[in-house]
C-alpha cells in the first residue's frame, strides 16, 4: 500500500533521485522509476538540470509510463523535453497513448517534428489524430478520449457484457452509452445497472435517456461547469449529427478546474496569463508583467498631472500632500475587494442571471457604508491631530476618502460586469485597471473638493 | 436527451419557475421540478423569495431528490431554508440521502434541531451520524460516503460479482476495495477487470495492491490533491486500523477544488474567506471586508506621519507630491503580483519544496529590471518635463520608484513564503498587507531619498 505522497515524502523522493542522477546510478534509477508513481515523477521533474531530465527520460523504457508522465508535465516543461528527444523515441509512445494523451503530446511538439511523426503512423492512426488536433485549442474535442465504448441498444444485457469483455482499447467503461440505429447517442447505462440486470433484458429497456452531453467546439470551461454541476465522471461529445465522437473525463476536468483559477489568478493580478509563469527565466518573467506595469505607470503620470494642475492649492495647504497615498490606498483596496467579489462570482455562476443592476447598486451601499466609517474617522483624525487646520479641512479629507471609496467600490463591480457583457475575460479588469483608475478619479475628485472649500 | 443547461436556459428556467410560484401553480410546478435537474433548481434557487424558496421546497415529495437537492444548495441558503423546515419534514430526507449528505444537511442545522433527528433515528443509524459528526469539518471523514462496498481478497471474481449484484446501497461502486483477513484495506480492483476475469480466480490474485488512501482526519485540500495527482475517481478513507471507514468520491473534490479557489481569491483581496460573501446585506458584506480596510487605513495613517515628518523638504519642492501616488501605485502593483505567484504556486503545488530562497532572488532581480526600467522612464520625463528642476531631481524620483518596487517585490514573495512556514493560509497575506507594506516603505524611501539628495 502507498501512503499519501505529499509535503515532506515528495522531497525525500527528489532527493533521492537527484542523488542516483549525481552518481548516474542507471540500474538503481531504473528500479526507482520503476517505483514511482508517472504522476509523482512529474511534479518533481521541474527541480532537475535539463540534462538530467533528458537522461531521465531516456530511462523510462515502458511506452505507457512514459505516455502518461508525459501527460502529467506542465505544458511548458513538456515542450523544453520534448524539444531534445528524437521522433524515434517519440513515435512508440505516441502509438500506446489515449486519445487525449496524443493530442496532448503532439501539440507540444514543433511543426516539423510532429508532422514526421503523424506521417510514420497508419493511414487510421492519421486520420484519427489529425481529426483531433483540427479541434480549437480548449475546446471539449481536443480534451477528449475517442476510446469510447458504445452499444447499441437493441443489444441485450447479456449480449453487451460479452462485448464489453472482448474489449481491449477503453479502460474508463464507467457509463456505457448507448446508440440507436442511426448511431446517434440514445441514452446511458452504468456498467452497474448491466450487470445487476437479467440477461435478456434490452438496452433500450433499462437504459437512462436523459444524457447530459457537450459538444466538440464546447469550450473547456463550459465542459468542466457541466461535469462538476452534475457530478458526472465523464461527459459525451457528440458531433452535427449527434453521434457519439468520444468523452471528456472528471481527472481532465480536475485539471481544467484548476488552470482557470490560476489564470485568472495571474490576470487579476495583472501577471498575464501563463500558469508557468514560475518556470520562467527573470527577464521572461518581467516581460510578461511589463505590460500591466505599464498601464499603472500611465495612470500614475495622470495622478501627478492632476496633482500638478492643483499646485496652488497644494501650495497654500502642504498638509494635503500628506493624504494623498491614504486616499488612493483605500479606493484602490475596497475597489480591489469589489472586483474580486464580482469575477469571482461570475466564475463560478454566483452572478448569472441578469442581476447587475441590484449588485451595483448593493455595492454601492457597501462602500458608502465604509467611505462613511472611514472618512468619519480620517476627518476627525485630521481635525484633532494636525495643527493650525481649519475645521473645513476635515471635511474635505473625509469627504474625499468617502468619494474615493463609493467610486471604487462602483468601478470595480461595473467593469467586470461591462467586460463580461462585451464578452471579454472580466478577471483582466481587476487588479492594475481597477486601481489605476481609482487613483486617478479619487486623487482628482480630492483637489477638487479642496479648492472648492478650503478658504485659500 | 438534454441540452447543457447553462447561461440562457437557465435564465428561463428561472424566469418559468417565477411565473408559476406568482400563481401559485402547485401541479405544474410539482411537474417542472420533476423535470429539472436538483443541481439545477439549486442553482436558481438562489433567486427566489424566502416564501417562494419555502413553498418550492414543501412541493419536493421524492425525498432522495429533495436530499440531492439540498446537497447542491450553497451552506448560507442551506441553513436559512432548514430553519423554516420542521423536523418531521427533515427526517425521511435523511434517511434516504447518502452518508455524506447526511453530514452536510445535519451540520446545516441549528443544534437543537439536529439533536432531535438523530434522536428519531433507529439506533444504529445515530451511531453512525455522529461518528461522522464528530469528524472535524473540512477532513476526509467528514466528507466521505460510508456505503462504501468491501470484498475479502479469498472471494472468488464469481462470487464477488454475485455479491454486487445483491448490494443495494452503494451506488458508485468503480473501484471495489478488497480486505484482508483482518479487515484491513489490501487492494483495489475495478469493476471492469472484475467483470471480465475468470470465475473462479481469487481477489487477492488480480487486484492491485498499490492503493492511494487518506485518513479520516486528512484536510480536505490534501484530500483533493491526491485526487487530482493521481486521477482517481473515489479515494478510501481508512481509519487508525487501517480498516476502511468510507470513501470522497471525485465529484466532492471538484466542489472543494472550487471552493477552495475562492476563497483564496477573496481572502487575497481582503474580502473574507466567506464564499457567500454576495448573499450576505449590504451591511453583512461591509462587515466582513472591514478589518481589511482597517489594516490599510493604519498604513495610510502611517504613511501621513512620514509625509508629514518630511514637510520641510516638500516645503522647498512642491512638485516631491505629485509623484506620491506613481511610487506607491508601481510598488503596490508589483507587490500585488509576485505575491499573487508566489500564493497561487504554493496553492498548486508548483513551490512545494524548499526552492524558497532561489525564488526571493529571481523576484528581487525582476523587480530590478522592471524597477529600472520604470525608474530611469520616470527620471527622464520628470527632468524634461517639469519645469525648473535640478537633474538630480529625475535621479532622486527615478531611484525612488525603482527602490519601492524591488521592495514591493521582495515583500511579495517574502510574506507569503514565510507564513506558510509559519503554517499560516499565504492567501491572506496578499494585497492588503502587501500594498500597505509597500506603501509605507516606498513613500518613506522616496523622501529620504529626496531629502538626502536634494539641495534643499
Amino acid at each position: 500500500m502507498k501512503k499519501e505522497m505529499f509535503g515532506h515524502e515528495i522531497s525525500v523522493l527528489r532527493d533521492t533521485f537527484r542523488r542516483l542522477l549525481h552518481r548516474k546510478a542507471k540500474t538503481n534509477l531504473v528500479k526507482l522509476i520503476d517505483k514511482t508513481h508517472p504522476a509523482d515523477l512529474a511534479v518533481i521533474y521541474r527541480f532537475f538540470t535539463d540534462n538530467d531530465q533528458d537522461y531521465l527520460f531516456n530511462l523510462m523504457s515502458n511506452n505507457e509510463y512514459a505516455a502518461e508522465f508525459l501527460s502529467e508535465l506542465d505544458d511548458s516543461i513538456l515542450e523544453d523535453l520534448l524539444e531534445d528527444i528524437s521522433p524515434e523515441r517519440i513515435i512508440p509512445i505516441i502509438r500506446t497513448a489515449s486519445s487525449d494523451d496524443q493530442t496532448t503530446i503532439l501539440n507540444a511538439l514543433p511543426e516539423d517534428k510532429s508532422k514526421i511523426i503523424i506521417d510514420s503512423l497508419h493511414t487510421d492512426e492519421q486520420e484519427d489524430i489529425e481529426e483531433m488536433l483540427a479541434y480549437p485549442e480548449d475546446s471539449a474535442g481536443s480534451m477528449m478520449s475517442r476510446d469510447v465504448f458504445t452499444l447499441n441498444e437493441d443489444l441485450t444485457a447479456g449480449e453487451a457484457i460479452n462485448d464489453l469483455q472482448n474489449q481491449e482499447g477503453a479502460e474508463m467503461v464507467f457509463y456505457l452509452y448507448v446508440t440507436d440505429s442511426e448511431n446517434h447517442l440514445a441514452g446511458v447505462i452504468s456498467l452497474r445497472a448491466l450487470v445487476t440486470t437479467h440477461a435478456s433484458t434490452k438496452l433500450k429497456d433499462i437504459m437512462i435517456r436523459k444524457v447530459q452531453y457537450v459538444r466538440a467546439e464546447t469550450d473547456q470551461e463550459e465542459v468542466a461547469k457541466i461535469v462538476s454541476r452534475y457530478n458526472l465522471l465523464a461527459v459525451p461529445v457528440v458531433g452535427s449529427n449527434e453521434e457519439i465522437l468520444g468523452i471528456v473525463t472528471v481527472d481532465d476536468v480536475v485539471d481544467v478546474i484548476r488552470e482557470e483559477a490560476t489564470e485568472d489568478f495571474l490576470q487579476m493580478a495583472g501577471a498575464g496569463k501563463d500558469r508557468e509563469i514560475l518556470l520562467k527565466s527573470s527577464w521572461g518573467n518581467a516581460r510578461a508583467r511589463l505590460p500591466w506595469l505599464f498601464a499603472t505607470w500611465v495612470g500614475g503620470i495622470i495622478t501627478m498631472s492632476i496633482i500638478g494642475f492643483f499646485e496652488n492649492t497644494l501650495q497654500s495647504l502642504i498638509t494635503l500632500a500628506a493624504f494623498i497615498p491614504i486616499i488612493a490606498g483605500m479606493g484602490g483596496n475596497i475597489g480591489t475587494q469589489s472586483s474580486t467579489i464580482v469575477v469571482r462570482g461570475l466564475a463560478t455562476g454566483r452572478i448569472d442571471l441578469g442581476s447587475d443592476f441590484k449588485l451595483i447598486i448593493k455595492e454601492l451601499s457597501v462602500g458608502l457604508m465604509l467611505g462613511g466609517l472611514y472618512g468619519f474617522l480620517l476627518g476627525t483624525l485630521a481635525y484633532f491631530f494636525i495643527k493650525d487646520v481649519p475645521i473645513i479641512f476635515g471635511v474635505v479629507v473625509g469627504l474625499s476618502i468617502c468619494a474615493s471609496m463609493v467610486m471604487a467600490a462602483s468601478i470595480g463591480t461595473t467593469v467586470p460586469l461591462l467586460l463580461r457583457k462585451l464578452d471579454v475575460d472580466p478577471a483582466i479588469a481587476s487588479g492594475p485597471f481597477v486601481t489605476t483608475t481609482t487613483d486617478i478619479l479619487g486623487i482628482g475628485t480630492y483637489f477638487l473638493i479642496a479648492s472648492v472649500l478650503l478658504p485659500l
